[in-house]
């Protein structure tokens, strides 16, 4: 029987082939599905059946069930009409290096067990450190390098650690995280530093949200008055989190003045550009990430708006001892030649996990199929329609525009209650036809609009733009508010 | 020019095309090649460009790189020859199903971002608790669930962190790790455990290594004894793990016994079987996870031995509720109708990344490919070489086993000194016809022969058996010891 449980290798072809004209299908029509799920909870669950199979079941009845039971629920991150959140962007190169790094199936923990996995993520990260224009810390010939780790919030954790373990005279590994350190961030900043500043032990109230402008960006004289409060109480101030592209409304923490308070303190300064990042790819853009040579540690997602599919965090150290330091644990059947050398980079000691597929092979895809000026263009054509977007809304003296509104996300609100915004939001939803999220800023409910799924056009903007104009007519008709587009409305929140 | 960056549908089609005749000619292929890769530090990388692509690079090209300069830098994972520390499996349906995960791109960070993704997961990891006769606590229906993390090392991250907060009065996360908690392991317990305790804040003094028995267990009566002097001292026991198939030598834990410690102390107890709790599968090696009824957390990696491609590790707990508030951070652009229900999963919530892809797809093509029933007979036939093996090294008096050499995992060493096995052991490696690693036993440098790849057959195991013996009699020969083969030698270590 052994013998036949596996797939041929003709089966494979054939059944791989026909995965492959499934998902070039899918490309093809995924306008026609309502980007977010239409399903109540439970209702897939419901479809299948209660016990695994004790047979094995034919392939296209796999694919058949795949069709029918399982994509009613999925949403389509994937639509052009996908606006909300963030883009999780794939593309057809990272899908194919993706499909290569499946099945090759090599475990990149050490250099040893697979030498490509390791060099070729070292040679990619350094190419786009290049093509990013990082500080020269951050290149593996420098005492820094780079590593794909899975999210923003894994790499913002390792670099907490590698934070805590400078922070107490590399202590806190072996006593536990005795002193009372303290870290900060925006009250703009990601909800995965919270996260993180649990799971290192360091406690929530030890982390101090400080206070941002009017246009949400960190306020750096808050900042050095919290740390010297800190000083003062005697605690130790060990890790500042600057947000290069909040997750709320695309504000960007000014590097350089922030930079400057922890090099004066001696803090770990950490910068999370999770998404916004990859807009340095263009010059112009390059502006976002000024005073980044006072970062330690830097982050960005390239499975976010670069066109590679999850799980692809670019993470950089500028000091690659202190993190390995932080993580390293070698027990005799992980010693191994090329290790003790020490000319070779053993990833494992990079995160948390020990073991790590092949990511580096669909990024390196991803920059090889689309060339450097190729994604310029993606980036720039993104940036010019969420400006666009930017433009019809600050036209409509319905609506107003929260934030800073750069790059490829604006945060818009139809002038009103909340309630009014959170009935258009879900209408919109429900409509299948886009699919956008939202916020509070300044304590208002307030709509993300966010512009850079790979295939979104002109008129995926356009088309999303008339729906919002129209639901939202429909809306403040409803509430007696008036009918027509355009007119001034009173009465603002 | 955007309009043209990207691939067009019918050049997807054929790349993709290109690519999985490209991995089934490398499973045909794949015994070719030097098991482990036979490159020096740097090789790869001098070999490729100093700079990325200013614009792109044709498909061909980088097929024609892949093969040229990738591919020699590769150790065959999916070799039917490699037998070195555990088996990471993929298979043609589980590379299919990561092809469609990779494609769809999906976020299953809330049930909401894409229903299916989360649904499907509790689905069949309701399916696996069956399929493994796990306690019913592990059933989403119980208070329970199940949940796939990227490997064992996270998994038991946060299940330590589940167990701080609990030991805490869910006080760690807020004032961070102050209380003198202590957790236990055996001296024998994957190197992960460490790592997590320092993640944790926990402190690497305050893990105990419970010694073990003369086959590698951990013994009980040890382990109380080390919780009451950790009492009696006003340190507070948290955190037990006990392995089911250590890392080394394959060894279990009395679960029974550790178990009832954990349940008069109140200490949370986390089973790791990552590789061996594939075995469960078939009901004869079903005695391994005695007692696992005591387990508060359970995890095992589908991506060892159950033909899944990494990253796929079951993760399972009890109360899920204590695990999710420990994980738990909600910003309001992460609110939504379904999670305010309370009805629906957020996994999210039960590992440290927000982000997460459809790793259900995968578990869901290979368990309905092969069934049940499939997969038992691919776990039996690896338990029956690797027997084979042991009887072999057992009727060869050069040789000496150590440790239980259960299931499909066998130490063994050559008589003498470490440096004989050591050199045995490079040798065998820069054959390229077999890859197998190391580890010490009872000080000694044993090697480990582990038969669980996907493919393995008798004629495999026979061959490195063959390649060891002429490998082994070949450097007794050198070292003046004898050159007949079974002949007694004297001077054991």
């Amino acid at each position: 029987m052994k013998d036949n449980v596996h797939m041929t290798s003709n089966e494979f072809r054939e059944s791989g082939k026909q995965l492959i004209d499934w998902l070039a299908d899918y490309y093809q029509r995924v306008e026609e599905f309502p980007v977010l799920a239409q399903v109540k909870p439970g209702e897939i669950r419901a479809s299948l059946p209660t016990d695994p199979p004790q047979s094995g079941v034919a392939f296209d009845a796999i694919v058949e069930q795949l069709n029918s039971k399982i994509m009613p629920g999925v949403t389509h991150w994937q639509s052009p009409n996908f606006f909300a959140y963030f883009p999780a962007n794939t593309s057809e190169p990272s899908v194919l290096g993706d499909l290569i790094s499946s099945g090759l199936g090599v475990q990149g923990m050490l250099w040893a067990t697979s030498p490509a996995c390791t060099e070729l993520e070292t040679h990619v990260l350094d190419w786009l450190a290049k093509m990013l224009a990082l500080p020269a810390e951050f290149l593996s010939n420098s005492a820094g390098g780079g590593v794909i780790q899975d999210s923003a919030s894994s790499a913002s954790l390792c670099a907490i650690l590698a934070a805590r373990e400078r922070a107490t005279n590399f202590k806190s590994n072996e006593n536990g995280c005795r002193e009372e350190l303290v870290a900060y961030s925006s009250t703009q900043a990601h909800s995965s530093i919270e996260k993180d500043i649990k799971v290192a032990g360091i406690g929530r109230a030890n982390l101090r949200l400080v206070g941002v402008d009017e246009q949400f960006a960190m306020r750096p004289e808050l900042l050095e008055l919290a740390i010297e409060e800190d000083k003062q109480a005697g605690r130790v101030p060990f890790f500042v989190c600057a947000t290069i592209g909040t997750t709320s409304s695309l504000a960007f923490d000014p590097l350089p003045a922030i930079g400057e308070i922890c090099k004066k303190h001696g803090i770990w300064l950490h910068v999370d550009a999770a998404m916004a990042g990859t807009a340095a790819l263009c010059p112009e853009f390059r502006y976002i990430q000024n005073g980044l040579e006072f970062a330690d540690s830097y982050c960005f997602d390239a499975h976010k708006w670069m066109f590679t599919n999850f799980d692809c965090t670019c993470f950089y150290v500028a000091d690659r001892e202190t993190l390995t330091h932080s993580l390293s644990v070698t027990p005799e059947y992980l010693r191994n030649q090329a290790s003790e050398t020490g000319v070779v980079f053993d990833y494992r000691d990079w995160h948390v996990p020990l073991g790590r597929r092949f990511r580096a092979l669909k990024l390196w895809f991803v920059i090889q199929h689309y060339g450097v000026a190729g994604l310029q263009v993606l980036v720039r054509h993104h940036v010019e329609l969420a400006q666009k977007f930017r433009g019809w809304v600050l036209e409509d003296n319905r609506f107003e525009i929260i934030g800073p509104a750069q790059l490829n996300l604006v945060c818009f609100r139809l002038l009103g209650d909340g309630a009014l915004n959170e009935e258009l939001l879900r209408r919109l939803n429900a409509s299948g036809g886009l699919y956008i999220s939202h916020t509070k800023l300044n304590a208002k409910y307030t709509l993300r609009f966010c512009v850079a799924q790979s295939r979104t056009e002109l008129r995926h903007v356009e088309s999303a733009w008339a729906a919002i104009c129209a639901e939202a007519a429909k809306l403040l008709r409803e509430s007696g508010r008036g009918s027509h587009s355009n007119q001034a409305v009173s009465g603002r929140e």
